[in-house]
């Protein structure tokens, strides 16, 4: 199901492909995230004009809004939301995770309170496989222990015991409903809890990696150190998934030491939030002196807004609050996502990855704010 | 520049067509309003893939934000916002006026305070017309005096003396900018005061009519009893616009009673409350009912919202308060708007109007909520 297709000659970057009961989708690959059945503020038509092949769904909020029942009348969640291209859904862990005192962790699984009604609920390992099977998920993530970021030693280590215990059940109730799953690498900053997790992990029959619990606050250079130690335990023929990350540099980065897939919220949300990814660095688009701007947000754009809109109509829309400026705004965005990945990618084919990666530092000097 | 094509048999509807610098629109029509620049929550693109020949634009709102000295910088309204099609503007009037505390009327014109920063202005019989040269507007409105309803006689007849007057300075501006102007009845619900406003206007150079001053509380049947009287007085060869109306059963009460004009926000703010109109009622989105509902919101439409999801889905994407829900029940409103107009205008031409309007009513009657 993973094939990997070159590994490029000076750096762990590699491409390839992943085939799903959807079809398929290239690697390295970037998956915007829906997380309540839509990308937020576009629509799965323009996601998949944009080119994208794989989306992310959130479990926890997928549960509670509009919940398995309603997703099981339409037999899945590519139906519901109209999406013909793949759907991977994490387990939901992270965000019940991030309930802090809503939520209580038991041998068992988890036990949380809705952010929306307080009410109580239960994930397990065996629970949330099980809902990301009603979603029919083409790629589900196993429950995993994510403590915040710093936390001591003792408890990373507790947490990385029970989650490699929950993979074990996952992985078994995966292979009893026939649905493809991915193990979560977990253990904080610390090394030997990384290789702990990734050794015992790797030994289990998962169809990818991923790793998770990074981007949490640790700094950027902690975060590629561990990177790179798990990704030397990973075997070479399943895709690495670097969970929750990342901003356009994080792309090189990750790719150059051997991540075939990531997702974020940050261009979708950065969207919202008036900033705006172009192949010269970052242009907050409320600025006065987009003011009379006639320019595309990006003169080298091609996506919907940059062909039909300035940044001076952008600037308008961003500052009497419309509505049409959260989605033209998130369109450049995940066009920008997807042009950079879609062009590393080409330059690993063409063997120039290298050359693209000191090009992109080159250009994003020019910086258009900071 | 107005032709008129056809007068219905059987009662005052008639349909033709109106020529402007940026094309023509067909008449009877429906103008989406574009508040600020944007009709909420949909693109220009989509407005004129529904098939929108002509929108309305607020010179109170535009006069703010972005200001007419950025709109000069593009030329005009439509090279900023990127439409193509015609535009209507308002001469600001109407929203000055619902000001309440925040306005002064004075002989020369109307002083008022910005709802946004409480900064002080003056709108003038001059000025608006003016500042819609500016943008560019296809057809301009003369400013009027809106009294409130219910007011006394004395009151709406101060009203309708100043409106008069102020014609006049406006027509006269218009002529030397080399715009198009509408004049706009008032008289509240005092036939003998519609009357006396309307005999004077159409002494003046108008290149079509408006009705000012309904669908501000009054009933219904008052509301029609105004326009029958109006619309007597009025030349036939002018068109006649019925300012903020309507519902769709309006446009069929007003067409045959010889209205060509109509615009409202209650498509797209009703959009965005989840009230959707459909030829069998209206669907209110939110309701349980839908909860699996794997029809369309129309099962006779073809709009994009339509052919692309279900009624499950939007009534999620609302309950979880997605921006999507905003545009895809927009458009929706918009598609249904622009069909049942167009469907009218075809009626007239197959000399079939009674029985379009026989068909409208009682299809209404199987209403899905109510």
């Amino acid at each position: 199901m993973f094939n990997l297709e070159k590994n490029d000659r000076e750096t762990f970057a590699r491409i390839g492909k992943f085939y799903t009961a959807h079809g398929s989708f290239n690697t390295p690959v970037f998956m915007p995230v829906g997380t309540v059945g839509t990308v937020k503020a576009v629509s799965t038509v323009e996601i998949e004009e944009i080119g994208y092949e794989i989306i992310l769904g959130n479990t926890y909020h997928l549960y509670l809004r509009p919940g398995p029942e309603i997703i099981k009348k339409f037999n899945s969640l590519h139906n519901f939301i109209n999406w013909r291209g793949s759907i991977l859904t994490d387990s939901g862990g992270y965000q019940v995770f991030s309930l802090n005192s809503l939520r209580k962790i038991k041998k068992n699984g988890v036990e949380f309170r809705s952010h929306i009604d307080g009410s109580k609920h239960l994930f397990t390992p065996e629970n949330v496989i099980e809902y990301q099977k009603v979603f029919g998920s083409d790629i589900a993530m196993v429950l995993d222990v994510c403590p915040p970021y710093p936390s001591k030693y003792e408890d990373v280590k507790e947490a990385v015991i029970l989650t490699n215990e929950w993979a074990k059940r996952s992985i078994e109730r995966a292979k009893e409903l026939n649905i493809k799953v991915f193990g979560i690498v977990q253990g904080g900053v610390f090394e030997d809890l990384r290789r702990f997790s990734a050794e015992f992990l790797v030994n289990l029959d998962f169809d990818g990696f991923a790793i998770g619990g990074l981007g949490i606050g640790e700094p950027k250079n902690e975060m590629w150190r561990i990177v790179e130690e798990v990704v030397k335990i990973l075997p070479k023929d399943k895709p690495r998934y670097l969970m929750g990350i990342g901003k356009p540099e994080d792309f090189l980065e990750g790719i150059r030491r051997g991540v075939d897939m990531f997702d974020c919220v940050v261009p979708t949300r950065n969207a919202r939030n008036g900033t705006l990814y172009t192949t010269c660095g970052r242009v907050l688009i409320k600025k006065e002196k987009y003011k009379y701007d006639k320019n595309p947000v990006d003169k080298n754009c091609e996506c919907f807004t940059c062909k039909n809109y300035t940044r001076a109509y952008l600037r308008h829309l961003f500052n009497t609050g419309e509505v049409l400026a959260l989605r033209l705004n998130t369109i450049h965005n995940l066009f920008y996502y997807f042009s950079l990945i879609k062009n590393i990618r080409q330059a690993i084919i063409d063997d120039k990855f290298n050359e693209f990666m000191i090009k992109f530092y080159e250009l994003q000097k020019e910086e258009e704010n900071d």
